[in-house]
């Protein structure tokens, strides 16, 4: 997960990378990034389901219309959203297409276009020339952590995970890079809608409608269980690309390798979704919720979305109290239909509420020590129903709090 | 608002009020208050709509099917919300009821029952059953300060709202207590749903169906707006009581009279809606949150309820930071209907967005010092059509946070 000095650098064969500093943070670190493949590549989109997209989604979603659907490159900025900045800032993530496409030699419309940062504020153009410039020129299979450290925000780690599928004697590549702290809420579609940016490579032969098919089906347990604040960010992002530089023949959703590559991207989404939690702002606890027993999906996501973002069941969660009348209350107004009488609920595997009322009483201690770690799993059953829904949620801090409040400054 | 040593009671005729502390809070603060008419009178009331209700509020559901819907006394116990505690909390709500009816001589029928406090632990009947019988006693039409601080739990200050309205020479009074902090969000309907609790007095008369009137017309601007952190308890209770003993002629719900008791009545509830929020745990802000120009009631409440609600927004207004890009992200993903382009919003007077653009850049200063008010108007046209919604809510602070995290010790 953090980059170790001296570690071997990522790689995927098909693809480079590279990560600068232009001037749009003030701070001096890197905040361009550029991604590019060695020829158009099947890839497959996911946008934020807010109704004000920034800039670059809106492009992004035009990307998303083609089919086949096919990009060559990536460029992210960070330190600035180019969001809600009307016509100027659809002219800018244009031009950073143009940019690119003209410094690389591709075509425009294989560009995708992200920013991440503050929302609002007009894009320091000439300092995105400058980084695209720097950046295609220093762009290489070796880039991954450069491209990565770019991308970051309010981060305070890098998000990373790989996976190998062993084939025929052969390796192939899964990977993956996220950046995301803040802002983050589960409410993505393929097409079209994920200020999490996540990028997935592999190497392996697969194309569009393949991708299509392995991003929809892994955002659920993934990027959209994944709740920091609950606030649904403009600009949520998240792209797969497969080089196909592997040699293997091709692959049908039947085969499989195909099973176990999508099992590869599965598990990278997860990991990714996982660390975006753990390093949500000033976060110190993650805690997995699963719903099960629901009457419908929608109720069993109304139920595990309430107490995910409910704050006081997040500063319980902070301050080690397993108070599970906090999340009963929660579970009460989400909405979602339960028969309290039928509720039951675990602290990983230590049942704590059964027969319409709270059985921490005898075992509290128990209880306390389970709540107190780094990351404990709390079961829900609303015994109305088969649906089931998961949520990965950080607690509430006054870090939180002190951050968000002094962001600006 | 704050009680001053040496001001005078409250007193409306008709109604004699007591607290006592008789062991349910360990702090040996007033935790039973005891509010008695001279016979039953006409009643309106509102509850959560949490889905799990407490104890009190289904013996009060029950209460409020009767017509004509009369109530005689509300025994409220502070320290245990009595929720979530399974048939011996309902049997012990409906005890508490058995032993007003018994100590004070009236029916048990017409003894509502509620209870605030921490969810899921059994109730010290022992004690209560002290506390009653000393509440009947201390009894008094002075009493209402007293009762006023038997029913408070994480509140910093007693909330109190009186006014007066003149008639032909006598002055009827119309007067409202509340309590409530924390777990603040509005969700009741009359009947059945509002851990607020508020009880509103006056001496005028007026029937139950002219009460439940005025309720109805009330709660969306008053307790229904408050929103400290959107948790909405399971033990919200709103209740209206007329003694008559004011001597005036029937009043139809058209005669100028009733108007000026309605207008009377709508200002105790705002008020005290606002000294809840104003008292929101830990919060040092009031933003009153006014959406217009929506599609729908429910688009604008959808908005109103996003921004409320955001941690991002509401950590933003605890910082003094006029970031409308949160709030336009909030409105974003509430789901409310409306085109980036045409939206608008003010701070108090001043145009911060227009045209799919955040204007503070011009105006920083003056956005800043607007928001570093104790109290501020956040106004925002959604241009969407003609549907409007108030909200009015608390910053999110780290002492909230401290708080919460550390309520069970």
């Amino acid at each position: 997960m953090k980059i170790e000095l001296g570690e071997p650098p990522i790689r995927v064969p098909g693809f480079r990378f590279a990560g600068v500093h232009c001037g749009i943070k003030e701070s001096g670190r890197p905040d361009l990034a550029l991604i590019c493949a060695d020829r158009p590549v099947p890839a497959a989109l996911a946008f934020t389901t807010n109704r004000v997209k920034a800039a670059p989604v809106l492009v992004g979603l035009e990307r998303a219309r083609r089919r086949p659907l096919r990009l060559q490159a990536i460029v992210v900025n960070s330190g600035n959203a180019n969001a809600f900045t009307g016509e100027q800032g659809l002219a800018d993530a244009r031009a950073m297409c143009r940019m690119v496409a003209a410094e690389i030699g591709i075509r425009e419309g294989h560009v995708l276009p992200c920013s991440t940062g503050r929302i609002g504020v007009p894009l320091a153009m000439q300092a995105v020339e400058r980084g695209i410039r720097a950046a295609a020129r220093a762009l290489s299979p070796d880039g991954f952590h450069c491209a990565l450290g770019a991308i970051l925000t309010t981060d305070a780690f890098p998000k990373f995970a790989v996976r190998h599928v062993e084939w025929n004697g052969a390796s192939l590549t899964v990977t993956g890079m996220a950046k995301g702290a803040g802002m983050i809420a589960p409410n993505m579609r393929v097409p079209p809608h994920a200020t999490l940016l996540a990028y997935l490579f592999t190497d392996a032969k697969l194309d569009d409608a393949a991708l299509a098919r392995i991003l929809r089906a892994g955002l659920p347990c993934s990027f959209n269980a994944a709740v920091v604040d609950g606030d649904t960010s403009t600009n949520d992002t998240v792209v797969l690309l497969a080089s196909g530089a592997a040699e293997h023949p091709p692959l049908s959703p039947r085969s499989p390798l195909f099973a176990r590559l999508q099992q590869a991207f599965r598990e990278v989404m997860e990991e990714l979704a996982r660390f975006v939690v753990m390093d949500g702002e000033g976060a110190t606890r993650l805690v997995v919720i699963d719903v099960e027993g629901a009457r419908s999906r929608q109720d069993a996501e109304r139920a595990a979305d309430a107490v995910a973002r409910s704050p006081l069941c997040k500063a319980a969660f902070h301050g080690a109290d397993p108070y599970m009348g906090r999340v009963v209350c929660a579970l009460g107004y989400s909405g979602a239909v339960f028969e309290p009488k039928r509720l039951r609920i675990w602290l990983d595997d230590l049942e704590v509420v059964r027969g319409g009322q709270e059985r921490v009483a005898g075992v509290e201690a128990q209880a306390m020590s389970i709540v107190a770690q780094k990351e404990f799993r709390l079961r829900i059953d609303l015994g109305a129903g088969k649906a089931s829904s998961r949520r990965f949620c950080s607690d509430l801090t006054t870090e939180y709090v002190r951050f968000n409040s002094a962001y600006r400054t």
